[in-house]
């Protein structure tokens, strides 16, 4: 049986965006199996007591050059969105909405390009609405599935799964029984996968 | 003139423990200048408002295995002291003693090597001793020096120099007028120093 590789994601974070750069990759080199993981990184944060590194100044204004200097070592595009910190709830009750309809993977791509490489506001419901179609999602069903009480429900279940297990910040991913935290951890992630191949 | 690599350390932290284990091979694999930079992290979280990992219940949980996952990556041993988080003020003042007397090398490798391999208490000043001498220091000269007030005010302004250099948390390393937070990125440091060779 091949391995799981779950990658916990929340469009908000940039370090997340370079994460999915580079999980497809990975998991066909390792043979892992690739599950996407939608949560809501501001509730993480609230559950935990951890801290958006944007509310740490000195972190902040480190963040943006590291984020380009990591996009630089993938050799992938990245623009700083001009509404960051844009808010994701309706785009990550939208995941869900996709997983349901079986367009998780295509949703999650299209939206983190939207915000990452096109550097549009995932907040406005125009730009989530064109995500959704360019992922196949038919753009009305939608609108409307992301006001579903038992959507939002499920986004603040998925959030409050992945702390239990352990999470305090994205991306996170799960090997197994093996937590890893931060886009930076990759390089763990592939060596125990190939470890367990 | 060769790059000069900036490692900004303080023996309290495993990851900091982790980069010193790198930093000599990586400065003679880019042929950069490899300088030790005493500063005391609890001022440094002090300054910034940033928090140390321990302080967030589920990052203290994940921090250990992580740290391990690193060791292991690298290859080297780790030890969690049972005193962690012990009382590093005396020997990052030991560090500027050492630096006075052209120790300073070999002090911060015995001072690791001595918390983070053999995982013993470098608050207790008999293990302190015994790190100062085994770098070639005098034993008593520099017990009675770690307790100069010129000492001491040599690490608070060591300190607040790095924080206004933008430091936040360690290790930080400083390539000319860029700044690293993290030995997770050894990897762009060793990038950035390949280019500019």
């Amino acid at each position: 049986m091949p391995a799981t590789l779950e990658y916990c994601f929340d469009f908000i974070s940039p370090y997340t965006y370079l994460a999915a750069t580079q999980v497809e990759d990975l998991a066909k080199r390792t043979g892992a199996k690739l599950v996407y993981r939608p949560v809501f990184l501001g509730g993480i944060f609230k559950e935990t007591g951890n801290q958006a590194p944007m509310n740490i100044p000195k972190k902040a204004a480190y963040l943006p050059g590291d984020v380009q200097a990591w996009a630089g070592h993938y050799g992938v595009p990245l623009t700083f969105p001009a509404s960051f910190p844009f808010n994701t709830v309706r785009a990550m009750r939208g995941a869900l909405v996709a997983e349901r309809e079986g367009k998780l993977p295509a949703y999650t791509k299209a939206g983190f390009k939207s915000a990452w490489v096109d550097g549009k506001d995932l907040g406005d419901l125009e730009v989530l609405a064109e995500v959704a179609t360019s992922a196949g999602l038919d753009r009305e069903k939608f609108l409307a599935a992301i006001e579903e009480p038992g959507i939002k429900e499920a986004l603040k279940e998925r959030t409050a799964e992945a702390v239990e297990r352990g999470a305090f910040g994205l991306p996170t991913f799960f090997v197994g029984g093996e937590m890893f935290w931060g886009n930076d951890r990759l390089v763990l992630v592939e060596e125990l996968l190939k470890k367990s191949k």
